[in-house]
């Protein structure tokens, strides 16, 4: 069981030369500790995964590893829509040290049917050394893991459980049919607050990034018995979510992140840096001064 | 400012003969009221409105608020399509004793923008006696009131509430930008806690009819600091929910009403009263043996 | 059969004073014929019914088939989301010399399914005198008859044809699935081309206010053989029928016969009239330079 | 310009091995030249690409220009959710002997802007020795390139072209904006007639596969003035359109294949085969005794 509530999906930091910068990974790390992570998706979506190299990938796993050092759970996005490409690379990541999960997306665009994601996910199972997090996002992806589908292969035992990027009563269907040690996480910022309360283990979150410390404060809140609070909180952090995705994930955060020191480059094409007004109209929706401001 | 967290959308109980069968009503009126509803809509889409003549109506208004008598807050439906009757049906609903609120819902059909939603709500409350609540429910009326607009409404003095059926999103932001004493519900009664949660007075709820006293202890636990249990609670009702509302409402409540006793009759053309084949289907997606034993 | 492949569905002027204009509704049925069109619905949604008494609709349909004095078939809009209601008030309708057929709407709002469609639809066939069309909007009711349930109401005697607003593979069904005398028409001015393409009677339009005379010409091209003109034609004619729908309908074809001087007057509550700014903002979409041009 | 109207997205014939089968990819060729088939997209979604390595596509585009040998003009698929990858990929594909075009989908999954996806397309057009065609699938892709994207990328000297999978407005509009030799090709089969009267170039099938002789027919005849005649040819291949995308594509066009004698084999995971009460519903759908015997 996977004991921790907030996870950031971390984003990939580049420098200026378009490598991998690990000391800003290194300093956003910390931060993200410091303001309430209790674990991290590696090489998710917001992570930029699908322009990063094989060779990258592997040095940023096990690089990533040796910077968090046990202090927080690791899962690390091993996923595509091959499933043959799928099994292999996440063999081979389960073997780096310090991974603890595999994130394994739902194959997007060519579009499995049910029977074609049991196929899948079995088959990556398998051969993986790490146990899988199966990531639905039908948004992305352009097809839905049924309920039922989570559940059958939450019986797998090398499948540990799932980011659901769905709605609320998929999201409690899920909760109410699989095991208590089966960790169903919402992959939406939206649905933090009402995921743990119908008893999911808590968020795999973007927006942490920039409002950790809320969403920390939010789910302690609501641990101490103030749900008005809690409450508060989710209606605060809502908007704030949304302008984070009003441009392509992840250049909204990024672009607060460089603004408020942590040197994390720009994106990989097709996904570009906000330019200027792009820039002004976020730090407006978040309700700032400016993005370097931009905080709880 | 209404004081009350679960209202129920009262179902019309009708006689074998086709009339409003006020015995039934009252029974089923004390029963709602033991099980927890703290008020009530008469008239509303459960109530089958369309189908109830003009007379019918004041006369269902009338003895239903004698019915309560002071026992909960009543919101009587006086919506349309069509501005002028609107008006005149409010004006001549909010004068009759007892009745605390006009629910007037959005326009149904022919689709106003929303520059034509704030003339016909403007319209109406002019002329009314009693404060109006709105009704925003896109997926009967094919037109969405939009948040400003809502929140522009709010500012009409003789404009009490909304009740709302979109998303959480939507809701949290017309709870926070409007004031505390706008009445914000949720028509959803699978947002029933969510929507306390963040904020929301409560529940216009259908399935209190069946699960009252589930929807009282998933509040009062809320209250008591055990967001657990609450949540629990909603995970329990979400698939009964889902069930209530699986054939054309308000057949399946009144199924299940009347195996239990509380003879409300059949629905009125075009909506039919269920089957046998659809209330064995019922009954086992509500979890019991038949309809006489649906509970919690 | 319906020997008409162009059928406006005609909008309700106003006077001044709010009640009907006849005399521009015969200058406008005139205008309408000499451009081309075979029919007519009136008191459709585009003749704002919804706003209509019981004794206005009475009277329109009688003075309207006086005007059109067999110069085309007349479809009469009498349904609503009362069954009971629709059965009397269609069967007074079909009395009426020169209706040809009653208009009947799927309920909107109430939300049966099919097994109450099909109640709704044979109850109100068994009282009329003069043959039904289905009309099937699923955007303004909120909810979608099947086309297997057209299929099957298609076998009522009294039921003749249908008005359908859904997508093409399902007009192409129904086309397919019903006999060659049932009347096939899609309310969907952007299928106008194709429906007549694929075998279905034509196009009950809207469009037609402002550019029957194009319709026509690209109906009279693809009988002449000449498909790429009749596509030049469709070509032209979708962003302008698009443009016709940028605000609710009826006000942009109001504003513009207003413009054009055929004195239709105002939208009643709660449809609006255009404001100046919509109105320039539509000139534009119609590629004129002001309503009063715009033309094919 | 693309000289032809029936372009094939063909599938990528496997052995048993497993590896790429191409005495089957030349059978299948052959005869869907005989059947009306006037070019190719190899290595589209059809082809199962995500699961074929770099290797095996470029011996795949090599060998099967070498099978057409000019008999069609031939577009093959080389784009990715990764720029710089899609330059690379198609900078050396285009150097292979009989490529005529390139098709970039998209990306997928990552979600790029409007500005993401100009920035991709004219990096990845900078380094092509051939003219690109856009594909645009919102449906696998989860994201829209809008039409005055297409419109401008259209501008670029070494784009030509557009399979277009979204609705026939979009698909007017496209036409109606850019130049002549602007190669708008619908990638909807049921859409393969509307498209070329509207003045589209034809349609990049997966239907003529089984469907090749109806297709051909359907355009001849409307050539010929007979638009009825292709109509009803329209009207009876779009259920088996439908039906030849029930399940995951290709496994219904393989199934249909294999059981037509042209050894096609199975498909690569995330897509499995058809099990054979998968062929029986699909042989229902197709209206025929048995997948063999399916045909027009």
């Amino acid at each position: 069981m996977i004991n921790a509530d907030i996870l950031t999906a971390i984003i990939t930091p580049f420098s200026d030369d378009g490598t991998i910068n690990f000391d800003a990974l290194e300093k956003l790390t910390n931060h993200l500790i410091d303001t309430g992570s209790k674990g991290f998706v590696i090489g998710g979506t917001t992570g930029e995964t699908p322009t990063l190299s094989h060779d990258e990938k592997i040095e940023l796993y096990t690089r990533f590893a040796q910077i968090v050092d046990g202090r927080g759970v690791i899962i690390a996005g091993t996923g595509s829509n091959n499933t043959f490409e799928t099994t292999h690379f996440t063999a081979e990541v389960s073997q780096i040290p310090g991974i603890d999960y595999a994130l394994v997306v739902v194959p997007y665009y060519n579009k499995p049917d049910q029977r074609g994601m049991i196929a899948h996910f079995t088959a990556v199972a398998e051969q993986s050394s790490v146990p899988l997090i199966i990531y639905n996002i039908p948004g992305r992806t352009g097809v839905t893991m049924a309920n039922d589908t989570v559940v059958e292969l939450s019986k797998n035992e090398n499948i540990a459980g799932v980011k659901q990027c769905t709605d609320m009563a998929d999201f409690e269907y899920i909760v109410e049919h699989t095991d208590d040690d089966f960790n169903v996480f919402t992959g939406e910022d939206a649905q933090a607050l009402f995921a743990k309360i119908v008893g999911g283990r808590g968020v795999i979150s973007v927006a942490s990034h920039v409002y950790g410390q809320e969403i920390r404060d939010m789910y302690d809140s609501l641990y101490a018995g103030n749900y008005q609070k809690a409450g508060d909180l989710m209606r605060f952090l809502s908007p704030k979510i949304k302008a984070l995705f009003m441009y392509p994930s992840p250049s909204p955060v990024k672009a607060v992140l460089n603004a408020q020191g942590y040197e994390v480059g720009d994106c990989r094409l097709p996904i570009l840096s906000l330019n200027d007004e792009e820039k002004a109209i976020l730090a407006q929706r978040l309700g700032a001064r400016d993005l370097a401001s931009a905080k709880g």
